[in-house]
């Protein structure tokens, strides 16, 4: 039986630029019972609801027979409203941006659907980190935890220059048309561009040194790019690729009332315990960010977690058994904690 | 005075790849008196024979009033024979694929026509690196040092991938038409991905995070991106760029008998003095590959002696003045060490 995703209509849903939207909607997956203690898990960039990029299951930490996992997808993503699934006014090109408050503005009507007052946590991987960041700053009573991988609270000059390449890729095909490709025509090309720029950032330089993609069964280089990459990117729909994009460059998590890009006071607000857990050899979400993020909070609030790998960005993805057994190990500890703190 | 560019007819020049050629030429300045001690130093990827990337002058080490100084221009590079000025058989599109072999093989026809017999030194940066480190494996007995700034040996594979990321970029404009393109109707868009999708790895993300672009005189960062990147590549040849990219995704100096992809018994080969300069913040060409081919050389060949700086690749490009004095200096205690074992 395939899993089953389900969609929630937003409703009346404003965004931070003031557009009004009445038919928007967040698709999700929820896994357990809503009694109890709830986890919030948003996509990353290029996932999917189903992704299993932040380790779910029975046979993890965070397991349906304990928790009650509400998997997301993001505004932008394919799955909830998105430019390709959007009507006029909003179709394709003209859909808006997305900041990450948005994201986190409609995942918190979702959640209080179902009656939550407060998440136990909030974690994600890359764009998914930056979102579990925004909660914890945007509604910092209604987070017990956040566990952001790979991510950090913001879109450091060097992330966002890295993203200029993929973006201005995908542009420089002229069946792009301003947005306004056809299904029939879409700009292939262009996609393999984004594809390609892309790949050298998501895998460290030793990961590739190495030949690892041969462990996730490629047989040789090109042949990873191939399958990994361009087939990966050219599935998806090139207005969304642009969106997402759009929302991680401006991610900020200060760029909300009252911080006003006072980006230690965002820091400062948190009140969840965060975990924070970046790649060592992550080449655009680096790990040195989110150690001087946990500086920035208040005492007690954040532990540098960081992940000591050899597979770069994509460390926080559970895209090997030692990376996830860490995350797993990290999170019950984490869990286990907070739950002695509440006992006592 | 516009400096003196001068152009070296190569003859007969037959390419690895076994074509013929009997009207290309290298270009190239030559600074100095023919008596000196010969120093050769290549240009780098979308630099040319007057670029100022490894310090050459009379405020520096490498002097013109004490050394025979030759600037040439690689193959590939817009001013010796390239794509964008090569007759048919060979011209656009329909250039051959050039080795770092073929670079060098040429270089020597033209350090020969001085009369040289052997070359104090050659040093370059970044592709200048590898045709240095050529050089050497190439021709062992005909060079007393090398001094690769930003750069190695081979191109690794996390290298290779990087530069997919351009090349695809300017491939996904429809207006490359195969390289079939006119002046006057160029792949504008695609050059501009080229350029974006090479910028994150130019510099180190601390000089990002740090904004060190305002030091090189740009007001931000999307001034920085037009101006230094777009305006750079944009001013390129798309066939040439493509040439070179070719030459560097190839470059592995093991590539020739007698070693066949033996990498260690290339770098053994090496008998030149090599001063081994990368970048610690080097995203692609990285200091760990340098430290390991010093380990490869026989005892007391090499040595290893990285450019500690957050300038990244661009370190080894006199892109800032403390980087600049730590190549002179090294280089003068090179070669006074040598100067002193010569007299001894």
């Amino acid at each position: 039986m395939a899993p089953k995703v389900e969609r929630f209509p937003l409703g009346e849903f404003t965004l931070l630029g003031g557009q009004k939207t009445t038919d928007w909607f967040l698709e999700y997956r929820a896994l357990g019972n809503s009694q109890s203690p709830a986890v919030l898990k948003p996509t990353c960039f290029g996932g999917s609801i189903l992704s299993n990029d932040i380790p779910v299951g029975e046979e993890h930490t965070l397991t349906p027979t304990k928790y009650f996992i509400i998997l997301v997808g993001m505004l932008g993503g394919g799955e909830s409203s998105s430019p390709s699934n959007t009507k006029a006014p909003y179709d394709g090109p003209r859909f808006p941006p997305i900041m990450l408050a948005d994201q986190v503005a409609a995942q918190k009507k979702l959640v209080e659907s179902f009656g939550i007052q407060k998440l136990w946590a909030v974690t994600g991987y890359s764009m998914g980190a930056m979102q579990s960041y925004q909660w914890a700053v945007q509604f910092p009573s209604f987070v017990q935890h956040i566990i952001p991988t790979s991510g950090s609270a913001r879109c450091s000059p060097h992330n966002h220059v890295f993203l200029e390449g993929p973006k201005n890729a995908l542009l420089a095909d002229g069946r792009f048309k301003n947005g306004e490709y056809t299904k029939n025509d879409i700009p292939d090309l262009g996609l393999k561009g984004f594809a390609r720029a892309y790949s050298g950032w998501g895998f460290s330089s030793t990961w590739y040194r190495e030949h690892r993609y041969k462990e996730l069964g490629f047989k040789d280089l090109e042949d990873y790019l191939v399958k990994y990459w361009d087939e990966g990117i050219g599935a998806m729909d090139p207005n969304d690729l642009l969106s997402l994009v759009k929302t991680w460059q401006t991610g900020d998590v200060s760029n909300i009332p009252p911080y006003h890009g006072d980006f230690k006071a965002a820091m400062q607000a948190i009140e969840a315990r965060a975990l924070i857990m970046p790649s060592t050899t992550d080449q655009y979400f680096e790990a040195i960010a989110g150690e001087y993020e946990v500086l920035l909070m208040k005492p007690g609030v954040g532990k540098y977690n960081p992940i000591i790998s050899i597979w770069g960005h994509q460390a926080g993805a559970s895209s090997n058994p030692i990376d996830t057994k860490f995350y797993d190990d990290s999170v019950a500890e984490l869990f286990a904690e907070t739950e002695a703190k509440l006992k006592a």
